[in-house]
């Protein structure tokens, strides 16, 4: 029953819709001071244990400051769209897999990636930790049905969809379909296309259902490489997105994470010569020192996130869509799924 | 009369729609492989006066290849997105103003920003060239108008609108506002924002308005770089996006250009610690060896560019929005306009 979302809250929070006209500008309130002032209880602690951290080799030389250590914390996404995935990103950092192992692949305004260089080769591929899970290409999309007879789970608070933002990456692939919204999900930003009334699956006492959902690849979004279908890649090969969100690559490949701190080691690295930006020599990749999970990391701070369905966060979404300020004169009256970052801090 | 668009081929080339159906992929069909498939005569050869040459001093030490050149290559926009800007820009790069600069400040998932460090400094600012235009404001958006009596010019094709692509960021501030498209305009990524009717502005012999368009900030835009509002100014401070396409910008700061060649050597530099990303130190700053118009750079490869009104264009936009190879599995039906850079190549 993992693929259904009865009892889980999948509460969407609404971006300043598309199609109504824009809401008025709060002048001068910036995004920034709308976050600076949210209440403690919005922020949402992050457990330790849904954190990896990745310890790259110092700058060998350099400018000022380069034997300082490069730290790149990831927060793992929440049920309902972790799915396997993350169960095998756990495996895979408690039995250390990736010590040792480097960044080999920094293509511009598109990832950075990460594993095992000899992974192609068998006789040389480092060995997988046993018991990681096989995930299936259905497994990208999340279902999303309701509680039976035309009745909405309350676990499932769609708003109504006039309050969204529709977007080009989310369309159904009948002519009829209702259009496709994004939004986002217990702290993360997510797409939602409803079924229209001819795709409806199978009903039942359990509910008919709605749709799907899934997340989406903004800049620092951490998916998992893979090689051409159906293979869906287990987790040992990651990547970080570096430029203009790559939405091509929704629903095709699984998002897992986002960088919550130190992206800037990544998307700072040398670009590499080689095809899609792999570095063409083993003395370019970027060794990994440890990569860890949180809860195994002595000392490490304590990270929250603005929660989502949040007062601020709406308030804060509406900003980031109708920038208006000293600097900005004219405000956009929208803005899309990926240019409204959730708010990241260290814990006070 | 340069506001106005009469006799300028302002042709607009469509994205996939957003409300349509998505067009049936052609399976198989890469954007790259549309794009090598091109005919010659879809290239449009870039004037060496419309480039300006950004030699950065090479890396004082590291890696292998260290010592080479840093050279970033910049189209400056065509008219009428120009305006006054590019006309300072040009000024600018002739006097060899910028020779000495230096990069200033790096914001991850923002802007690379660089002119003259001391700029703020009344004493020790580097003194302008004389003449350079004074820009308003309202030239962030180039009016479009009809040839009079509801008749569209034929120099301004619009397509029907259900052929283009709705955008979160292009609206009018009116409730009844049609929606605003974005789509390419001779070669550029541009919104077009036409207005109501009850918008309508004064009308007579010359025609009247039927909207606005301006150009958009996406990955590698160049763009003007100003303090406050109604400062617009005058393009001796620089900057690129480096990041997720900043939209709020547009119609709030001036797009000049964008980098077609190097851009590796901006992405990649060191983030700024300072607020905003500002270099903390005059060490950190990396210099600018010599700026210059592609015209004064000796053996200058000639580059061309895709024309955005051509056939292939359309499928390279389509695919796009569209993948479906063996790689991905689960075509979008759609695409954001910052997601179909156009295709600049080195010409044969």
């Amino acid at each position: 029953m993992k693929r259904l979302l009865s009892g889980i809250a999948l509460v969407l929070a609404p971006l300043p819709a598309l199609a109504a006209p824009p809401a008025v500008p709060e002048a001068g309130v910036t995004p920034g001071a709308v976050v600076a002032a949210a209440a403690a209880g919005e922020w949402r602690r992050i457990a330790p244990g849904d954190l990896v951290v990745m310890d790259l080799a110092p700058l060998a030389a350099g400018p000022a400051g380069a034997s300082a250590p490069r730290r790149v914390v990831i927060q793992l996404i929440a049920p309902p769209f972790s799915q396997g995935w993350v169960e095998n990103i756990r495996k895979l950092a408690a039995a250390h897999w990736w010590d040792g192992l480097a960044i080999v692949r920094v293509q511009d305004n598109y990832v950075v990636q990460w594993g095992d260089p000899d992974g192609d080769d068998p006789r040389k591929a480092r060995p997988l930790p046993a018991g990681l899970r096989a995930m299936a290409e259905r497994d990208y999309v999340v279902p999303v049905r309701s509680a039976g007879a035309g009745k909405t789970d309350p676990a499932l608070a769609i708003p109504d969809g006039g309050s969204w933002a529709s977007d080009p990456y989310v369309q159904g692939a009948a002519p009829a379909s209702p259009a496709g919204l994004t939004g986002f999900s217990g702290g993360w930003p997510i797409a939602y296309l409803p079924r229209g009334p001819h795709e409806d699956g199978a009903g039942g006492a359990t509910g008919r259902m709605v749709g799907e959902a899934w997340p989406v690849h903004c800049y620092g979004s951490v998916g998992v490489g893979r090689s051409v279908s159906p293979d869906t890649g287990t987790g040992a090969e990651l990547y970080t997105v570096i430029g203009h969100a790559p939405r091509q690559l929704d629903r095709n490949i699984a998002v897992v994470g986002r960088v919550i701190e130190g992206i800037e080691h990544l998307s700072s690295l040398p670009r590499g010569t080689g095809e899609l930006g792999f570095y063409e020599t083993a003395a370019e990749r970027v060794p990994i020192v440890a990569m860890r999970l949180g809860s195994e990391v002595p000392g490490l701070p304590a990270y929250e996130y603005l929660a989502t369905d949040s007062e601020s966060f709406a308030r804060y979404a509406r900003a980031r869509a109708n920038r208006k300020d000293d600097f900005f004169i004219r405000p956009a009256g929208g803005v899309d799924v990926c240019n409204v970052p959730v708010p990241v801090r260290r814990a006070r």
